[in-house]
């Protein structure tokens, strides 16, 4: 899709997402959206789309590292329970407790056991955070693993894009099939009514960006609120220089 | 019960405690155990009976003051999750979650739909936890009203008691009778076949601990690990003293 | 400035920005970067052109709301401290202590004590830091008031970024002087040889993230640290299509 | 000391203690405590005597387990800032950062220069705190050696104290005097005017914390504050049993 196209279809969309915060903040609303995928399929520029013009205070983006010693000996969702949204606030998860199933799973760093009980517990969790008010979008974007290829080596060749590049993706490559059939199982034992997932094709990532912001703001209740009265008199002054 | 049946009787007990907590140390089990409870039922002594010997870096009391502002907006049981034990840990709640059955209940701080939400959560979030792998306790403390009466009074006449007659709790005597009928639905709501409530007489606060704390240790696996071979080799020269 | 003229300067910094991102990792350096400056300078882009191309698991934005009443009544830079970087990480603050002598002080959220123990306080505290080892940058960035008022004027208009005009932005502009005031005392106080300010002209933002951009780049030791090789095997097999 | 004299002495202590606590509450005073001594010297003991009739949810003990990895890479206070008191909270410290000058220089858990920064910045560190108006108290328990072996032998020998023996503790004895140099320099470097040491003789534990709480309470200024007036209407019915 060209840049200009994209623009023009995106700009309203932006506007809608500012009302949508604005929304969130004056109703107290709590907003949790996952972004889910293999490696390049472009979760960091959705993620960017939907955040650019959001207030950083409101809206933060939660990508966490891998899980320290002690926090793998504790409740799975133990560490991500504490950056769920307060009133007002928009959460933004660069994948998230999906970890489990997905490159935990083929990577070995998490058991079996650990992983059938995630795919049971998911459900029953994010039923908890739906039924508490929170709304919750999980994303899956989805790529071709031709246009993956072309994208991890455009990473190995852009000094810009090299540290993208890590082991585990290029392990995940290898086990493109291990992949697919972990994100099947995950898929089928956690889609479910109250949080049901989003597949977004992103082999083009503008396209992608764009039905997935859609998708979310026409799921969203009506989220007109009056914007704020604002009273800017004129200055009445010379303006001060600053140095 | 005399302070002297009192000794006789928790002394192997405690031995037993310090069993379990090495136990747990070594294989790194994590404890958790509520005490619930009307005020004055003796949850603080309770809990110092299982607490006094262990390690405060192992064992650790959780004593929650009433929500932040920013708190009462989360998903309720945000704020009580990050106090969750890692490998080794056991961790004592005074008061717990269930606040929102009872003086969250009772006193109208949280409305119905909060109090039923909980009801329908607690056990399905417990369930996570045990499943989990944690070991869960909960226990309910109880007393005649007869023989909160005297502590009540008491507590009025006791200098050194007197901060524990919180407005709250005046007003929880008010309630009795409500009170009473929210234990009753918490209770119904609440008691699972993977956390049981166990409630215990505490009209005689040394017989309720000694009931509790067999009642633990009953419920625990076998925690029997050989105590750490310990070198203790003679000084070998006069001690120092220390100004 | 133009955007192409722009691009062409702002590419190899970017490759640069990636390179200090690599060498924090694999030396465990640790990198705190401070966004000061008025409404409208210009802090919300310039953090993005340091962030746009590091990876958020090592790169964290903190953009702190106002203080919670419990926050208020704690040392002031306990809720700072938790965010200060652990080896490997940068953080980019998004305004940061330095409110207590801005914006807190100017709208009387602090009082005048508060805010004298605070600009005495500053350095020595960034002096604990920069001693042991956290390399500290801080950057003021500066706007004429004719530009602010034609940003502010902007955001009025502009529905995308309306929210950014909170009621402290318009009361901060009756009060430019008092800011300009308050800024002085405060550059006065806490510019110091182990953590010097940068004053940077925004009156021009993309000539302003440049200016700032590669001020940072040029404090930093070398960062030359050699690229991971990587093995990238041809695929050996038809990629998948992945619905 | 026997048993019935330390309680007469104790017992118009603890109401001080009570009235301390309730001061703090009502004018919002923070109280920091750090307890500090060689292993088996008695600061579980004299915590518990401090901390004994207060109310949890007000008086937090921390007794922090070593750092975890990220932890060590931080800057050194940043876990322990995390635990400050926030108003009317009263923070008694197991140890506390004074065992980067003590366990970690002696064991080799921090390396010289480490130890030298710790010990330039925990002045400075201290003043902030103490300047920002919370009120510090610093206690070293000392004992002679001739008593610390006999009670490491009592630990040995009492299955109920085994644990507390640690191979860092093992350790310690064997090199008792290192430990007393690295107290010399410690309390050189650290004994300041606005956070002095006080150091109490628990040679005799009992007469020790007797000496630690009066020493405490002279310090403070006056803490009279009028106890609440309670209403207790009398029940005016036949008081419930509880099932
Ligand atoms: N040892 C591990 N245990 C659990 N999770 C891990 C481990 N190593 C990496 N991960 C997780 O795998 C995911 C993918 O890692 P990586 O490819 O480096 O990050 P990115 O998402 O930025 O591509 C991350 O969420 C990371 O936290
Ligand atoms: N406004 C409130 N909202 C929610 N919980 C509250 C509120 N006020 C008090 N509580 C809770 O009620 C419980 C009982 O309070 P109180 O009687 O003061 O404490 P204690 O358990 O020490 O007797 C505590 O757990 C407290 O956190
Ligand atoms: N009551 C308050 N006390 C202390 N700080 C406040 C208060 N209200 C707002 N602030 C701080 O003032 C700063 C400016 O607020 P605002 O203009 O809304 O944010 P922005 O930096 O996004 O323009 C923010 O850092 C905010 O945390
Ligand atoms: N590896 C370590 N690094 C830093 N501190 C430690 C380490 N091991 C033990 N400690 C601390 O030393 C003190 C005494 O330990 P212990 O006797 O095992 O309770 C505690 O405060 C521990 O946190």
């Amino acid at each position: 899709m060209k840049r200009k196209q994209y623009e023009t279809a995106m700009a309203p969309m932006r506007e809608q997402l500012v009302a949508m915060a604005r929304w969130a903040r004056v109703t107290g609303q709590r907003i949790v959206v996952l972004f889910e995928g293999r490696d390049t399929a472009g979760k960091g520029g959705a993620i960017r789309a939907v955040s650019e013009k959001l207030n950083p205070r409101q809206c933060h983006i939660v990508a966490l590292a891998k899980p320290t010693e002690a926090e793998q000996t504790q409740w799975y969702f133990q560490r991500y329970v504490q950056h769920l949204p307060s009133a007002g606030e928009i959460v933004l998860f660069d994948r998230s407790w999906y970890n489990r199933a997905g490159v935990e799973k083929v990577m070995g760093y998490a058991e079996d056991p650990q992983v059938s009980r995630f795919l049971e517990q998911a459900p029953q969790f994010e039923r908890m955070l739906v039924d508490d008010g929170i709304l919750l979008f999980k994303y899956w974007l989805t790529t071709d693993q031709a246009r993956q290829e072309e994208r991890l080596r455009e990473r190995l060749d852009d000094p810009l894009k090299r540290w993208k590049l890590s082991p585990v993706d290029l392990a995940a490559r290898e086990r493109y099939d291990a992949y697919t059939e972990a994100r099947e199982a995950m898929l089928a034992a956690t889609h479910s009514d109250w949080a049901p997932w989003t597949l977004v094709d992103f082999n083009d990532q503008k396209r992608g960006r764009l039905t997935l912001v859609r998708d979310m703001l026409d799921r969203l209740p009506n989220t007109e609120v009056p914007p704020p009265q604002i009273d800017f008199p004129p200055l009445g002054r010379q303006p001060r220089a600053e140095r």
